[in-house]
């Protein structure tokens, strides 16, 4: 097959270096340009000496980068840069994935009032997907632009999901108490993420409101029809990857639990069920594109507890990313992406 | 003053050698005995390094060890040894705080159910007082024998407590979503708890049922008069030292939940109650006896969201007992508890 | 191509899984059968749940199991046993890498006082080739049973290999500082290696004596033709994988000392020599079969200072074993060892 | 006794904060002033939460703070703040404590080059000490200005001293190969530092030519009355505190190495000699103020390793500082410095 020639928009950060590593081992992938303003001119194998030998690319000027040659161009850019720059691109018809949070919220208003910014591209916002491809693969094959979802939205979406769709829970109250590694917060010189701050140390943050959170409640309120009463509290953990949610519903329809779960994800390449008691660990999935699945009743309550457990790199963000380029230029939707955890 | 005689059977665990570090720095005690089957005859030193050239003892066995010449005797021994050992020591005349589970729980069913042993001494039982010191400080001050609370049941009580009392929530549907350090499961050889197993990973454990899920019902009833419907889900997390409580609870009566909690623990010297918005870090807490505490209510909803965070190994357990001490022989409370908290 | 057959005896260590990880995504392999005594029946991915859905297989006794039936069988056991059984198989024409140290030394009563055994093979250690393949490749082609070498072994040789070989240093003075992740202790229930105790601690070991200082000692008296003088020096560092061996030694002859080692290595697929002035980490090798060096004079003095850093679990064991499986069968070097270290 | 008046000029980053944790719980310290120019008005309690309670000060603007009515005022500010501000100090009788480099180095010019700046106060430099307590504690008692000694030269210097005060080794091939926790980068936004890059992680920096690398061979070269040869490699480790020296020298003069150094230290309160055979680990001084030691021959050959392990915040800075203080205050020279170390 001849190979896809890929772009990617801003490749210095934690998921762009990790959309490098998926992207240079993806069998139809051809890897046409990689851009970064800031450090054009340096060999992308320079600053990650990790893609030494295997790419060859060197950080390009997004101006003068041939992307709008590409078939498909991947935004792995802060917020705010993909609503700027993919418009030009999309309408020259180029397929645009954007890993950051710019097509990700159907309301504009909601949109500015957490992003803190004024919105830019309302007319490509309706036509942007949603990219959690276990809920909208129909539409994703066929998307021009493809808003992939953030870490924790993914990690707590897929966990409700069975339950929301069919309606088993109170939806007035759920609640999501998510531990993520270190690695979410991005490739930025902040102290709060040193070393020496965040080892050997834990703490909740953004307790009264972290960005995810209308993500989150949107995609939920869709799987259920109605809008939802959801607690979500992120906390950072002394680890590099993963994202560990755990999830709490009080029941209202009695079913068997682990077998409506099992029903839902039974064709999922990249959502793993696991057996009645298990307790999924971070390093089950660690650089893999896996999210994997516990389901709890304690004490035989009212109150299920789902144990979700993704890498926030992979599944999180550069893993989806690429399993929705292969829906989109319809591929094998496991292409690149068998890669086993890597464990311990 | 002249000193307090102090044993202590069983130092080789992580609460063994944190008793050590607190009672070789107490201005009031004399360190009489330290007792150890297994390594009688080693120097403490020896074994723990970070002692050498202040704690001169050798390991002595425990027949052999002038233990029932002591003030007080802690067991900082494995479930099942104190409920053997103390009460020969407490008939004569020697007041004793254990730190395992021995005389935790009121009911002798419940405790051999999650001990899986055949309680032996009910007689101690019902003498013995439930060491959470700011709920039952009266109580120790003359108790011959103190039941030193469990390091998840003191987060989980101590973030629960003025919400409790208070009757500001509904108690039947509690969540505690807790999280550990590594030294929270004992100094043992375990597969689990290796570096390369437990580290770069997270994932909670014993969801089905922990041993802590009673002792926490148990004294969450005890504070609001009636049974408790509690989910209580522990996880293991990436630090030596530290837990992490996020409490959840749904509001039944309106109150300023910040003042409700200040003045509770106004005059506790050991719980702080942080400004409104905070996030409190394990680290700030790290080698020191406190708990810090930050109440949120995400989006005025009525949802309340408590964080709690204690050394495991301080006031979830060595650091607790010394305070108990320190109330029971009548000494300042702060005695040799006022290590500042080591950051990073 | 059809496939190999491959047997595993012994997959229940952090060499086993490693091996299994890599040899379950190798192209031309056919998993046979993977053998534990103590864990016979258990599902090989309920033990390491990264695997699920990749490795079908039961741990099976070693007695039941087509180990004669395989072309080639990785013995990833405890020092000792393979050279009890792989003599079988070898007889029954099965080819053999060994991961422990059983085949590594060419001296019996070297062998015997440093691993405290009898040795029992010493027909077949006759036979056995020293697995370094950048040394030994030729003679590994057509080798029957190959002793795969140690962690430490692997990253110390290939650092000081160009300047032994050439004769430019003083051999009679070498220094190998060498620092090691915590999984190259093996995945074995002892307190020191217990998260615990070795997270956030330093320190060396085995100062007067290391088992693998005879077998590099061997190594590099065979690369220079003369004994050898090494001081070895490991330590346990808090990560998880990775080796950083930091070597000293004396020059005795100029050269253009970096340009050396990149001739030297110039079409080795797996030894990368970084540019002057470089400081290789070791997540840059993280779960990839790949050693990197980078070579330093220090204030142009005459101590040459070479660092060379390897992952433990791959180019120090499976991925070396899998790439010496891969030479012995005549297959692509190369063939299931291209995956990208994983950074961050 | 009468409290003494300190002030800290700089107190944000981790020696900063360190001294604070020692200076608040020093029996004879008043604390009258911490200074910070970007954070004054700052509850010096609000950015480090571990001091809540016990700290009540203010960070205060350098200019009005009542620096000049200190006794002694410590300088834990970035490289070239101390030779511009001390000296205003000096000359009004206040004696100062610099905790950075600028009165490290006796030569101005080595200096310059090193630090690249130019040298403002070559009139205190002559004047200044350097604060390696255990070498120049007579000339400390009387010193108006004491430059507290670097990190890494302080392990290296106590770990050669004995041997090059004797004249027992070649001092023309010294090898110190050290190993340091990120927090001996200092509380900087800085990328290389973050938690995503460090951890997990190992790597060398700096052979080319380190800032310590001259205050070593300066210290050195005074203990053995000419200059020395020394090789010094530097190694980031992912851990927060703590430094391990591994140091090797080739034996000129025989001698019973282990007495050497046990009669050197003898009445030292802050440096151990472990037993012979011993393997000091960094924790077992962590948040101490010491310097654990341990000398071995390998295999009875020429080569000599000490093992030297400090807290690079204690010992290597914060501590080692109230060393020195007490030391010119004529207090006793253990005051405020007997906190045991955290173990695990």
């Amino acid at each position: 097959m001849a190979g896809i020639r890929v772009g990617v928009v801003g490749g210095t950060g934690y998921t762009g270096v990790e959309l490098l590593r998926l992207l240079a081992q993806h069998p139809h992938v051809e890897l046409a340009a990689v851009t970064s303003r800031a450090e054009a001119g340096t060999a992308v194998a320079d600053m990650f000496p990790s893609l030494r030998g295997r790419v060859a690319l060197e950080f390009s000027d997004p101006k003068a980068a041939p992307l709008s040659e590409c078939d498909i161009v991947f935004f792995a850019t802060p917020n705010g840069v993909a609503m700027g720059q993919a418009p030009e691109l999309l309408e020259a018809g180029v397929r645009v994935i954007d890993l950051a949070a710019d097509f990700r919220l159907r309301d504009v208003a909601v949109w500015e009032k957490w992003y803190g910014m004024r919105y830019t591209a309302p007319e490509w916002l309706e036509q942007a997907v949603y990219g959690l491809t276990e809920v909208n693969r129909n539409r994703i094959r066929v998307a021009r632009l493809v808003a992939n979802p953030g870490c924790y939205p993914t990690a707590v979406q897929l966990g409700f999901l069975p339950l929301l769709e069919r309606g088993l829970v109170d939806t007035g109250h759920l609640i999501a108490d998510a531990k993520s590694g270190v690695s979410g917060a991005g490739r930025k010189a902040e102290v709060h993420i040193l070393f020496a701050e965040a080892s050997d140390n834990f703490k909740a943050y953004g307790v009264a409101g972290h960005r995810h959170l209308p993500e989150i409640r949107q995609g939920l309120a869709q799987m259920c029809g109605n809008p939802v009463g959801l607690t979500f509290v992120p906390h950072l953990t002394p680890m590099i990857r993963g994202i560990h949610a755990t999830l709490y519903a009080r029941i209202t329809r009695e079913e068997d639990f682990q077998r409506v779960f099992e029903d839902r994800y039974r064709n999922e390449p990249f959502v793993d069920v696991l057996p009645r008691g298990s307790h999924p660990d971070t390093r089950s999935v660690r650089a893999a594109n896996l999210c994997r699945l516990a389901i709890h009743r304690p004490g035989d309550g009212d109150t299920l507890v789902v144990l979700s457990v993704i890498d926030n790199l992979v599944k999180g963000a550069a893993g989806q990313a690429v399993q929705n380029m292969n829906v989109m230029m319809g591929l094998d939707e496991c292409a690149g992406l068998e890669q086993l955890p890597v464990l311990p």
